[in-house]
């Protein structure tokens, strides 16, 4: 049997495993995340020391490469992280270990994992979203991740923002107020002033639910998945996943000609686990190193 | 040679063709949709007449229940047009044909369509929308057409509508301002009150350009499809597609990492043809009548 390695790079750590599934993580850590040099450092001696691993899954914070072939590869692109825009983590990571590398997005090894093991398993198609610092989607299609032209990147749809009922302007660097600058915890602190695990106001969460649920609206208009997870600190919030779906079912206002069913958008079974048991899964696709 | 028929219906007419691609279409009719009972028979008339066929592929104006297996297999469902809602077609058609018939959205229809023979030739993934009377869209993802839960039902997006600029409220019976009910031909002619093949102004189709970027960012952040093709009556407006891809450029401000294909939204290959042609590509895949 082939062991694993899975990572789940995100902006604030990056979780490790070695393991071959949810019920077999024979050892695991948690690396901060500082400068690539010394996170990438970091991760390499874990797999180093508590190794070795036939293939190595990661999913990372993006935007990200993931156009095998493409002379970038594995980077990190784009992101507004300081220090990490246009960051080398896969080939350095693969070249190190020289072990086949999967490099993903982290919500896409989420979907994976979910799929796998989790609320999305026996069905041919989910979504998985992870609400938290950012905001940022993944898919599972005809039971296989969704790869198109890049990955998705829902953090940045464009929804409705009444800006009378909601005068925060969005903090998004690119788009301002997109899903993510509008929704994201990140965006919950500076609207509301305190962290969204202390945010208690009625009325801000269901200004949360409404701005989720018409991101959903616009995956189930153009993807029609079968089951949409949430995760991420944000989407942990007790009684938020039941706000959005009844937010969710009066924006549809019965188009679709049957209600979504009561588990349509659900919780994580995984877990904060979803990403980095995911990324066992995506390991398991890895091919040689180049 | 298996000899295909091919249906592409609409809320105005019912195009049938008989033959097995785009090179070899032996013989097509067009049907004006009048009443449920007169189109079916009128149609059924034509396949009697000009048939037989082996098998019968149906790409249908919506919503319907695609859903194989279901009761209501065939039907349209809630469709807001006089006469036609919760109307069986595909199981009528199938029952007085006596050959497997394959049921899909006309945008699904016309994405295999374009996918097989078309603007998609050799791409893994698109997405095909078409802007008429309404708007819908339907997508290839990994050479096969998406389905999940339902089918896709693009039209229905919500989108970010300043009415300050545009006070048009949006005509959707459901849902007001959604995509359909803002950018629609319906929409365009209640707004500007001539019909969108006479409509000249170019602030018109400046907004116009806005809201269907606004639903392709929608598009590029679920799907990412590799190609976006645009047909329909509003979607052949002369320069608009070079608008969209401007405006879409412009929403996404850069975030991908990459620029977008100068063809990346693009018109169908196959002109007005693609769903009655992609409806032989789904006639191939129709199983034996239950």
């Amino acid at each position: 049997m082939r062991i694993f390695g899975g990572i789940e790079s995100g902006g604030t750590k990056w979780d490790c495993a070695i393991g071959t599934g949810p019920d077999d993580v024979r050892t695991a850590a948690t690396v901060p995340t500082t400068t690539p040099e010394e996170t990438i450092g970091r991760v390499v001696d874990f797999f180093e020391r508590e190794g070795p691993v036939d293939a190595l899954g990661i999913g990372s914070f993006g935007p990200i490469d993931a156009r095998v072939g493409s002379p970038t590869w594995g980077f990190v692109t784009t992101t507004p992280k300081p220090g990490w825009s246009n960051t080398d983590v896969g080939q350095e990571i693969q070249r190190r270990l020289g072990v086949p590398v999967a490099f993903d997005t982290d919500v896409n090894a989420a979907a994976l994992g979910e799929h796998r093991w989790g609320a999305g398993c026996g069905l041919s198609s989910l979504w998985y979203v992870t609400v938290g610092t950012g905001i940022g989607g993944g898919a599972i299609v005809d039971g296989r991740l969704l790869h198109g032209l890049s990955h998705p990147e829902f953090g940045h749809l464009r929804v409705p923002h009444d800006r009378r009922a909601d005068p925060f302007a969005g903090l998004c660097p690119f788009h301002g107020d997109c899903l993510e600058g509008l929704a994201s915890g990140t965006a919950l602190e500076a609207r509301w002033g305190v962290p969204a695990t202390e945010l208690g106001d009625d009325a801000a969460w269901a200004l949360e639910a409404r701005y989720l649920a018409l991101g959903f609206v616009a995956v189930v208009a153009v993807l029609s998945p079968e089951r949409i997870v949430v995760g991420g600190g944000v989407g942990r919030r007790a009684g938020l996943l039941m706000l959005v779906r009844r937010e969710l079912s009066a924006l549809m206002n019965g188009y679709l000609g049957f209600e979504l069913p009561d588990d349509y958008i659900t919780a994580p079974a995984l877990g904060a686990r979803s990403g980095v048991l995911g990324a066992f899964a995506l390991a398991a696709t890895a091919s040689a190193p180049m």
